[in-house]
């Protein structure tokens, strides 16, 4: 199966490529872009067939090692 | 609405980050673990109410700048 760990800023935590990433926007021309945060994503191949499996080891390999989970959240899907 | 821009590299092209995580995740135990790709994310903050609008301006900012669309593809959804 393939899952996708997606490792966000918790909020209130400074992020400045976020801020770069939103400044660069408006110099190219849009206006309406408000706040942005920049985030990673991991999508990792799995040899497993069940999906609430494959989630939960996602699961513990975010909190293992993929987010820092003091300044960090993460969320986890099975793709397929 | 609130837009989410993933960026990852395309297939073939090498991951060096993607690679160090799979050793990593190895080193912990997680023995299941195949290919791994690493990726950005970054949420926006649009001051636009029309979905459709949203996400085509998503998808335009992907192409200008989110994305290095020599060696990146990157896909677009509408949060909220």
């Amino acid at each position: 199966m393939k899952v996708r760990v997606t490792v966000m800023l918790k909020d209130g935590v400074l992020d400045p490529p976020g801020k770069a990433i939103g400044h660069a926007l408006h110099t190219l021309g849009f206006a309406n872009v408000g706040e942005v945060r920049a985030g990673r994503v991991i999508e990792l191949e799995l040899d497993e067939t069940d999906a609430a499996r494959a989630r939960a080891q996602a699961d513990e390999m975010g909190r293992q090692l993929l987010a820092n989970l003091v300044i960090e959240s993460f969320e986890t899907e099975v793709l397929a």
